[in-house]
């Protein structure tokens, strides 16, 4: 009899533009009223339904974090289609790799990121429009066959749309993820997951005693709006109807600016950014007392998380990933460890924090099998939000949740609060004799050393053990031999004070003049393996 | 590949009892941990399963608010059968009806209301089993078949319990709504349904900026568990994992005494358990004002409103009804309306409040076409909550579906900030040439005159004008003659100012010595009508 009702990213439009007509959206110069900005979603609906978008085609965006992309982040999935996040820092071929793997249909695209597609643009075969995201209005000279200018086209459009109903399990969006090798893998959201996500965090957050998200807060994202859907928190701002502020591209000064003038309380971003902040005088002379930001991406540092509490912002972790929508836990503290001084409560910020609701986290052994507290295992994870699979890549999804749970491939641990902290990536763990034994935390200590420049640490084969930890370590300027002895010491140290397993003992030492990287900087642990094995 | 995450209301309990093992749950001089509480959900579950329920069968329950009933909450739908929460206020035979209708298989019974279903006994044809709830671990003598003291059969079961996974649209509960006329009607809620309305109740209100209900809150329902599920609250104060109070039987001195012993910040009532508890002296020499309510089930008095808020309670509006889970609305005010006078905020909370997330509602003509604010129409509803059709009664719930959209029966006019306020049932309005007239709004009216005990105003036919009013009037001591022409000017001034239609004015007034009721004391207007026509 009850008509079903689908769980649509429409359905979380209606409420706050109903309740928060007035409410602001601000980009640049530009400062939309909620009203507006659902008449602005309307024409855009209308203007990609005239260029012939449909049901089930793809729609792509490279762009800063704007008012533009939040209009993408609705329009396009409310007409049923698919909204593709292009992650403007990869390579041009890795682009073009996935606007060919996702087949999109539109690309929205700033002026800035022209060159990129002006350089694959022969080589596009699936895009038949590009909409440019002007800041001046005009269209530069270039290569690529503009359809048209977003402002311009939305001018020519009604300020209404009457948004389809359909199959709530219709994929909302889709984002390519990288590895440290490998083409990027596709990773898709329905609706329901979207919408789940979005009521679970905002549930979680917003009834949360400390660390909160809500009503009245004023929303800025310092990460990409290409990265994990800014990690959800532009649907979860604006279905609370809340003041938002789109910062464009990133420039410290003017991040730090827009953070006071427009006074902002709730931020996200990598621990690489709240630096760069940090490092600015605008910063360090600003008032940051009221603002609230959660770490993710890689692990928040301890001294980081303490220098940012003593100047009164409320830091957190959180802690997801591309495949999972993305938010997983969070590091919410509760009233009693609210009284804790600051140190103390650093290390709890720093961790990775408990699971949101409805999140079911396991942490296991290789028989897939829970383990004890204080136990480092393999986090594996089902939610209403997860990746179904990687696009059109049977093998790597089939890896990824096997056994029914999803893969984080991180090795975690939890503690008798149910805080979990990540050790290490479960690739990059050494097993010794029955014990897990974290290359990142090994790393930790020998960086500690006043002589080592650079380090990183990896498992080789070892006919007693298993495996034994080997230490690449780049000198700062002693003597090899003097080094060694050192180091030995100064990791037996950590293992007297216990902060170390004995295993730790077993590691081996060996200098080079560097260490290989990725491509986007990171320590290539695999080329590593082959290359010292 | 990814395995399907079905909403049950398993998936709501993991989290909290997760992240708070030692909060409480108490009744009476039981002061159970989260962790206790699971421990006994998993016990109950083992008792049912050893009793042969099976996925499908009904559980139902006739209790007072307790810990046992928050079992029951969980336990029952847990392991896929369906929670009857019965009505103990219905007259025997109704409830012998329900439970006949509902197919109850296992019966909990509090022996206070054992006496019902000694009366009835006899005639139970479905219910194998009846589990007696005790307050002392003892069985009273009873003509009924008793399988066990509730105590008593937890106590041999095993405090684990894997609980199976299913398709979220499994009944999960069900109970009986009773209009003025006819056998009560059957409505019922799958686990998505009560998945959803916990969590976009619990984001809606946890990240209000005021009106909120949020973890540092301490919970204590003062609405019966068998109405409405007390309106959705013990599962959303469990998935938040806050402090939880239930009262057991209602006695206005205990509640208060509750309230001020156990910290309570967060209750719900309809406005007469408000009146009693006021009239206590208890409560007035307490100090509330810590204490949010939230008032439902009828029209919360804009003068009680101003004597609660006057208190310091934080009091307000919710709107819903047993056919939608129930949450659709709530009174909850801007920062902005906060800094008006208590009076102006007495009028805004007494209202019937704004959608909460996800709630699509419509006031529209008798053709189903949204009206425009400040003029009053029918409230219809959609909501991913509402019951799909009243249980084995096809033609009522075509009638409550018609068009797409539930029929709340509910007159409404919307303002311009979006509140809604509802000035009648629809059956009870007077359509007086094209003009609505609320009987409600011209009772209150006439009811102000100091020489009237009691009105109803119903409509009759009118050759002209369609309908006009009638106001059947109980006088205290006037002559009729006299009292007439006095209430015929009272009206006419509240028409001058403004406050009622110039319809009113139609009004035509017969007296009597008493109005006819319904069982349970309201008015009874099908039968008035039916009188005076």
């Amino acid at each position: 009899m009850n008509l079903s009702y689908p769980l649509l990213i429409t359905s979380l439009l209606q409420h706050p533009i109903a309740n928060n007509p007035d409410q602001e959206i601000i980009y640049h110069t530009t400062r939309l009223t909620y009203t507006q900005f659902y008449a602005r979603v309307c024409q855009l609906a209308n203007t990609l339904t005239r260029m012939g978008v449909k049901h089930g085609d793809t729609v792509a965006v490279m762009d800063y974090d704007s008012n533009r992309y939040l209009e993408c982040y609705f329009a396009v999935p409310m007409i049923g289609a698919v909204l593709h996040t292009i992650n403007v820092r990869l390579s041009p071929e890795q682009i073009l790799y996935t606007i060919d793997h996702a087949e999109d249909d539109v690309i929205l695209v700033h002026h800035d990121f022209l060159p990129i597609l002006e350089q694959i643009r022969g080589r596009i075969d699936t895009a038949k429009h590009f909409i440019l995201l002007s800041e001046t209005g005009e269209i530069p000279p270039t290569s690529v066959e503009i359809t048209g200018e977003y402002e311009a086209l939305l001018a020519q459009e009604a300020t209404t749309h009457t948004f389809p109903s359909f199959d709530e399990n219709t994929r909302a969006t889709t984002f390519y993820t990288t590895g440290t090798t490998g083409m990027p893998k596709g990773v898709y959201f329905s609706h329901r997951q979207l919408v789940l996500h979005t009521l679970t965090v905002t549930a979680t957050m917003g009834s949360a005693s400390a660390q909160s998200f809500h009503q009245n807060d004023v929303y800025m994202p310092i990460t990409p709006m290409f990265h994990v859907h800014a990690w959800g928190f532009p649907y979860i701002a604006t279905f609370m109807g809340v003041k938002q502020v789109y910062p464009g591209k990133y420039v410290p000064d003017t991040l730090v600016e827009l953070l006071v003038k427009e006074k902002v309380t709730f931020s996200h971003c990598v621990p690489t950014i709240l630096h760069m902040l940090a490092q600015t005088t605008a910063y360090q002379e600003a008032d940051l007392s009221h603002w609230k930001v959660v770490i993710g991406g890689a692990t928040l540092p301890k001294a980081m998380c303490l220098a940012a509490l003593e100047k009164g912002i409320d830091i957190f972790t959180g802690y997801g990933m591309s495949e999972t929508c993305p938010i997983l836990t969070l590091a919410q503290l509760t009233p009693q460890m609210l009284t804790q001084p600051l140190d103390a409560q650093a290390t709890l910020r720093a961790k990775t924090g408990r699971p949101i609701g409805l999140v079911d986290i396991k942490i296991v052994d290789e028989q897939m099998e829970e383990i004890p507290n204080h136990t480092p295992g393999e986090l594996v994870v089902r939610a209403p939000w997860l990746t179904e699979a990687y696009f059109k890549d049977t093998k790597n999804s089939e890896a990824l949740w096997a056994g029914g749970y999803l893969h984080t491939g991180d090795v975690a641990y939890k503690d008798e609060e149910g805080f979990l902290k990540i050790t290490d990536r479960s690739k990059d763990i050494i097993k010794i004799g029955g014990e897990w034994v974290s290359s990142l935390e090994l790393e930790d200590i020998i960086m500690q050393h006043s002589e080592v420049k650079e380090v990183a640490v990896i498992g080789i084969d070892d006919a007693r053990w298993g495996e034994r930890p080997l230490a690449l370590v780049v000198p700062k300027s002693q003597t090899n031999e003097k080094l060694e002895k050192e180091l030995m010491h100064h990791t037996k140290e950590y293992i007297k004070k216990g902060v170390m397993a004995r295993e730790g003992m077993l590691v081996k030492i060996v200098f080079l003049e560097s260490i290989a990287k990725t491509s986007v900087g990171k320590i290539d642990k695999k080329t590593l393996r082959a290359l010292h094995q």
